[in-house]
């Protein structure tokens, strides 16, 4: 089944901030919407821009022929999707599930499996960009699943993100942004340390970014992150909590891949001693205050 | 004193790698240059283009109005400036001493107060970019000590770098650069524990980075030393031993300013695993073979 505007009803699942943003660019992207989220409030402007209410995910499985969730944690995919009046109890044959939160790869095999039984392709598609990227249709999208159902989703992801890759079978796409999520873990260490030690040593933090962001140490979130910790801003771009829920998630597989990830292992400690601190719902730049000031 | 060119004679000692492209860099800029180097073999090159080759430091010292170091360990800094045939007892008042090593800042600040008694200025001026930016002219170069002979010095370190940045009293420049292998230290955690995680996964790791290099996982060994892991090259851009050598530094200054640097402790652990496998002459992208392959 190929999306044709006019005609294809999309359901979607979860408007927080990111599902919100992303649902909006669907409904402007001249498909047909369907939404459901917990609190219907956040709904209410797109219904009044021409989006439908649906009260529960098994009706809007029901009414869709293309399903794209973006929940929280794993446990809220697996009650969406495998639940007894969730999506895959809901869905129609050949009705297309799409997973864009980040969650388990081994959750994601496992509701793939189940779909194929069902006739129900399930891809998992999980993004980086943030809320940003949301906002402005410019995520990175990995995805997992069935490769020609991939390739007919291609015009909705297309809507939504500017690099999307197809990274392989079911869970793919969740292996793909756990490699993310620990490439990001460590370096956060190294951002928030280099920026603390500088302090220290009485030096311009400033003046040491002007010196080192452009070579071997830079990176996005010295160039992004550094000068909002400079400016005493840890407002989440990304949640702390999110963030090692992420980790958590990461190490288990890494665990059971036999891999010893000692930096993950070390940075999802410290990230233990900053929600330990209450600051579990600001920005993963939060890390700073383990170190500093 | 500000250089002239023709005029002004430039010594330089250590003519490894690095130290060899930026000595050449001072004389094609048209200073008159004398040389030293441990073995007299590395520098036959230079002295049939017009460097003149001196026997000693102490000598070196003498007949030079500006002397630029490159030389390895901290040891060898000390010995090289503080020695009893060093370049503080061969210069004359007035003499410039530019230590670009990368070494401690403790050391620097003491060579630079030494200094100071004879009147002779010495600032503390080391380097990122590598072997291709020392080739290239177009270094980062974090300088510390007194402004007014950094601003004197900035025809001679236009001619070697590109981002010339003066960060404060002496030593600030090798804190700057502590603080650049404290961002690089951890991160490099990330990227090889992100390649290896992908490998283990199942996926294709060159699809990987092309999800994931682009957004907030980015980083310039990410982009740089992953593609040279996944090819199997080990070569040195940067050695392991180096690599630990600095670390060592920034962890014994971290650990006087009472700071606790989980991330940088636990890259320095790692890389000593790297050492002990006898792979102390590769890059600092051997770190990958901790986890895979």
């Amino acid at each position: 089944m190929k999306p044709e505007k006019g005609k294809t009803v999309v359901g979607f699942a979860g408007l927080g901030v990111m599902g919100h943003s992303m649902a909006g660019h669907i409904m402007r992207g001249g498909y047909d919407l369907l939404v459901y989220n917990r609190s219907k409030a956040k709904a209410l402007d797109m219904l009044t821009q021409g989006a439908v209410w649906k009260d529960d995910i098994h009706s809007l499985a029901e009414k869709s022929d293309v399903v794209i969730t973006m929940v929280g944690f794993p446990a809220d995919v697996e009650e969406v999707y495998l639940g007894e009046r969730g999506l895959l109890a809901g869905a129609r044959p050949g009705t297309v599930l799409i997973d864009m939160t980040t969650s388990s790869p081994d959750l994601a095999a496992r509701i793939a499996a189940a779909g194929a039984e069902k006739g129900v392709p399930v891809l998992d598609a999980p993004v980086s960009g943030g809320d940003r990227g949301a906002r402005e249709g410019t995520l990175s999208i990995m995805v997992g699943g069935d490769e020609t159902v991939f390739n007919d989703m291609m015009p909705l992801f297309s809507l939504l993100g500017k690099n999307v890759v197809f990274q392989g079978g079911p869970g793919s796409g969740q292996h793909t942004k756990m490699a993310n999520q620990i490439a990001i873990a460590s370096n956060m260490m190294g951002v928030c340390e280099a920026l603390a030690y500088s302090k220290k040593a009485g030096l311009d933090p400033e003046k040491v970014l002007s010196s080192i962001s452009g070579g071997a140490a830079g990176s996005w979130s010295l160039s992004n992150l550094a000068p909002r910790i400079l400016a005493g801003d840890f407002a989440p771009g990304f949640f702390v909590k999110h963030f090692i829920k992420d980790m958590k998630i990461a190490l288990d597989e890494a665990e059971r891949m036999g891999m010893d990830a000692a930096g993950l292992k070390k940075a999802f400690e410290q990230y233990g001693k900053v929600a330990a601190l209450g600051l579990e719902n600001e920005g993963t730049q939060a890390l700073y205050k383990l170190y500093g000031d």
